[in-house]
């Protein structure tokens, strides 16, 4: 119900704004006993920090996380984590002129209209900044995750720059740590350096597609039917700022196969039953088969650019706007870690949502 | 928190199985003295009841549904509305085969792996048949928009059948109601025909993709950040059995766009701010623009099919199994009125919602 | 968030109104595989059943439950259960009358001003009929924690009847079935018989006061900070019809207690810690102790009554009203099991919560 | 469903220990353009602050509020209000030899059985200093009830200590501000500090009961069935920190009431509908009639004292304790802005919930 929290059982609240003097994350029902440290979150944190290359914001945070509360002794003790990061580098002043205009494809008009009040400053709360109390978050999760779900891994990758698309025949997970883009394909991180430099020099930007693949997720997590695990996967991806689809296993393409080439057989393997496809992308019926989970957004282009738009102002005037200041040319890149973050809250939100209704016994295959 | 409830303040809750004696939905938070009787859900469950083509199931289910509570002399009273559908025609003997074997596609195996019991009788909790609930919910929320928000329209229409989209030029809203497959494109309903009658002779079946559209909708309804008009139309609709992708507005063809073409500028009309594109589908900063909704989902091919699949069964034998019964050779089709029905039941809910929290004023543009 | 709905994670939403067609319970989030017939709910709803003595509503309701939904071949599946009661003996004319006029002590007042309509037969909404639906869902309630926490046992007794209250030195559990007041003192059963009969026939009616007690609840149960176990647990009673009053432990007594003798010291016993005293009720921050849980809450006197009372009408005339019809002389007697069926629910639900959050193990005492 | 969520459209969120390095609330669904700044909370605050006299704890604590987020240019933007309080005056060493026993009285015990690992310092989460975040919150509340709801007035009072209750006939509400205890008769005022001083010479604590009172409270807030405006106060109000009972109006007197004298009649005055007594306290079917709400709680002694107590500690061992440090003699003094506080958030809540269904149209009475 609240607006600004994401979860059942284990639930973040984020607030703040971009160029306030903090935000941060309220996260609740975290299992207790958890070995945790500011440092465990920061590893995330800082994948996705600003101004680390040409092709991100140049904006300097260091993102510095703080544990306030919920952390005794290096374990969490069951209480609400209060994750705080501060803003620093906040130039308030390249944002003064855009104070009364509306900038197309962000959420000016809409909050101007909703609330009757805005905070012009880098976006107020509907910035990108946000991501990084999602990032923290997640971070959290992780940790639990690794204590309490050991062989679960999930893992993101940018697998479309614009309309230029990797060859999945390239796919090297190492290759992600290897490149500005968090793609898997070397090659394909050669021709976008060229395309996003391109692209920032004429003051433009750039969409992406993201995806996003955890391994090792155990079969039954999914609360059929409003709480279905593709549902809040769904949710939490399309509420990341500038996502504008989002689809599971085979997604789009499911609606150009026939029955049978998309029901995924079984047969039975060594370690039990095994899938002869993943066009579900891990999940039926709403429920983990236990298969890898596969899903994939759409991040549409920073509409931060310098191109100059036409818009009007709040006081019902047509003018033009060019937004300066210091933006992604590529917001995609950075929302690889957000994206993580977010399935990583969400599996584990239905682990102990799971974990919760049935005990975490499983139906028995074989007698 | 609840797993069978959707919504913030309009809040529905369905139960039911496909071969119980009902199944139906529990609305909440229903606003009061709203017109509300039988035949202004009807007409609404009979757009997606079953048997009324060779292109649907051929299950006669009347469908018929019953207002138990919530309503008096007319009109609502601001309690719980209960909607109650008889199954009527139920064959259970069909499903006697498969009571022991998963059926690929369908969640038979992950309902097994999680609960360690199920209701086989097609597919139990996980039938399609859970959608006439929805379908009942939307009717009501349909109704408490005809009061409270006139102008507000809501209809949804099949864009692709297997690999085959419409031709937009040839968008027809009249055709929509001309035709079996609620498409518009009255090119694409001749061959649909075809392609469908092939596909169900052959023990196959074709997936879709589903476009809802909203015009009318006052700007300012979604909740940040996490209570966000597109997130929970992208929940509502990923809800929905079979749906594996959606996207809003430009959706995944965003991430194709640069920041020019994606950001939808604004000039000020005769009645007051314009946008001259609608890449964002309506909604920017998961807050509504005013613009036309505008959303999609993919629906897999049924997976109930004749042609034979590999499978195993609860004991972990391999085995084979053929689908029988009566199934929908592409359920996409019933899909229209569903994603139509949920659409309604999210706006209604964030009308409220925005009602609660700015009393419904609205920041002015102009002087 | 949903105004019908009550529990976290084992949660119920109530619908129906006294003269409808019928009225029931939607049980979500309850455990798989639990042993779950319509007659385990019918033992429970037999003890609330009206028309059982003089002392009680001559309303003849049969109350049988029937379970349209989540249980299959008598077991439950983890789907939503359905319970539905139909209504049979409804005399509407005998509120014909009382449409426009407001009773006195009655929600009459503040529905009509709250909604700007009611269903004035039998109070709709605020009957106390929906007290049945609770007792339903308290019966799915007591047979999962039968089969998840074996030696759990709830039970409630009437402590007190208008002024008059028992002999507490007379406690006797098995008394509580022997009268029509759920007492455990036959003393005071003696008593009060002659109490209420002479209140009856004085067109009045009496007030009481309910003692629920739950033995072998495991500790841990509760979730600070506004999850606590008697947070929840006041809620629950204070939502029964009628209840203006709700304590835990020594509850308003505490208040004239020492530091030191309201705290209950602890010592090592034979199977671990022990308490001297229970003035917490087995509730302390929240958190259950493993000690007996103890609360009390204050029915008010039925405001149903043949003496002519003083009111308004909707048109805001001064008149009187005589409230005819078929009433229980005290409603307290019938609160006993539903105050029984709200400890149940909220019992399983914390522990069901619990179970997601700490994955049901304990803090060791001992080396 | 959020353990350290209150509410449900105007919702907050604590966090924070006793000894950590700051706590605070998170406040989501504030409504946007309500005047706030960190003065106008920090008046409430410095009622329950620390260290005003000697019948409070001497630990000094500025309780200064800081407003990281949510509010600009002197507004509230409609986005999560951060409330941080920094902890200043932190002696851990006053705890660490209680670190492995359990306080009897404490949630030690409870806490530790639950998650297996405490903070020990000052209780840790369990420390009424999470009261502070409270009283912040509430601060938002009153500043937008101040807006919205201008003829709204919440006040509490103390109106009884250990076993000595005030002089009702005396009740000033003057006097309130004027004596330690927040109480209103004078005479109870002398008679306390000199049995409190008492109490705490000896090593001796003492309760209280608390009364809140709300004038102006518009009719028609509260949502049947389980989110009955008494449910959430009595919820509101047995969450705090060592209340064991609560009641709303007559309460548990209303059991020894008759039918006559306890419903409370209605006459037309001047201005609209009147009643002729309030033995109700302003709710009647969970939702308010307009007259003023009354209710009360109680505060059992503080458990922290100097004399003795038996107990055992985690290794389990029998052993003593005394409870040194800085503590309140009697708590529930500093219980009454808590008590307004959480008055003050549910009437809010409520205000905004009954906005989302009704629109705040009421009922008429008369023609």
């Amino acid at each position: 119900m609240s607006h600004n929290s994401f979860g059942h059982v284990f639930r973040f609240t984020t607030w703040g704004e971009s160029h306030g003097p903090a935000l941060g994350a309220t996260v609740d029902g975290c299992p207790p006993r958890i070995p945790l440290s500011e440092a465990d979150i920061q590893i995330w944190l800082d994948r996705r920090k600003p101004g680390q290359n040409r092709f991100t914001t140049q904006r300097r945070e260091p993102d510095r996380v703080e544990i306030l509360s919920g952390v005794h002794e290096g374990v969490t003790t069951g209480t609400p984590i209060q994750l705080m990061i501060r803003n620093e580098d906040q130039r308030s002043k390249d944002y003064s002129d855009i104070a009364d205009k509306f900038r197309p494809g962000h959420a000016d008009f809409a909050y101007w209209v909703k609330y009757g009040v805005r905070d012009p400053r880098g976006g107020g709360r509907s910035s990108a900044r946000e991501t990084a109390a999602r990032v923290a978050a997640g971070g959290v999760a992780r940790a639990v995750l690794a204590a309490l779900v050991p062989g679960l891994r999930i893992r993101g990758a940018m697998v479309q720059m614009g309309a230029d698309r990797i060859d999945r025949a390239a796919w090297d997970w190492e290759e992600v740590e290897r490149n500005p883009f968090w793609t898997p394909d070397a090659g394909a991180a050669t021709r976008w350096e060229g395309q996003l430099d391109a692209a920032r020099k004429a003051g433009s930007s750039l969409g992406a597609v993201i995806e996003i693949r955890a391994e090792g997720v155990p079969p039954g997590l999914g609360a059929p039917i409003y709480a279905k695990l593709d549902q809040d996967l769904a949710a939490a991806m399309m509420s990341i700022n500038a996502v504008k689809a989002v689809e599971i296993g085979a997604g789009f393409d499911a609606a150009a196969l026939t029955g049978e080439t998309n029901a995924d057989e079984m047969r039975m393997g060594p370690e039990g039953p095994e899938f002869l496809a993943n066009n579900a992308g891990g999940i039926v019926g709403g429920i983990s088969t236990g298969q890898e989970i596969v899903l994939r957004f759409a991040v549409k282009p920073t509409s931060s650019i310098l191109s100059p738009r036409a818009t009007i102002d709040r006081f019902g005037a047509e003018t033009e706007i060019v937004t300066k200041g210091r933006h992604d040319p590529c917001v995609g890149i950075r929302a690889v870690p957000v994206g993580e973050a977010m399935a990583a809250c969400v599996l584990l939100d239905h682990f102990l949502l799971d974990r919760a209704q049935t005990g975490g016994e499983r139906g028995r295959i074989g007698r």
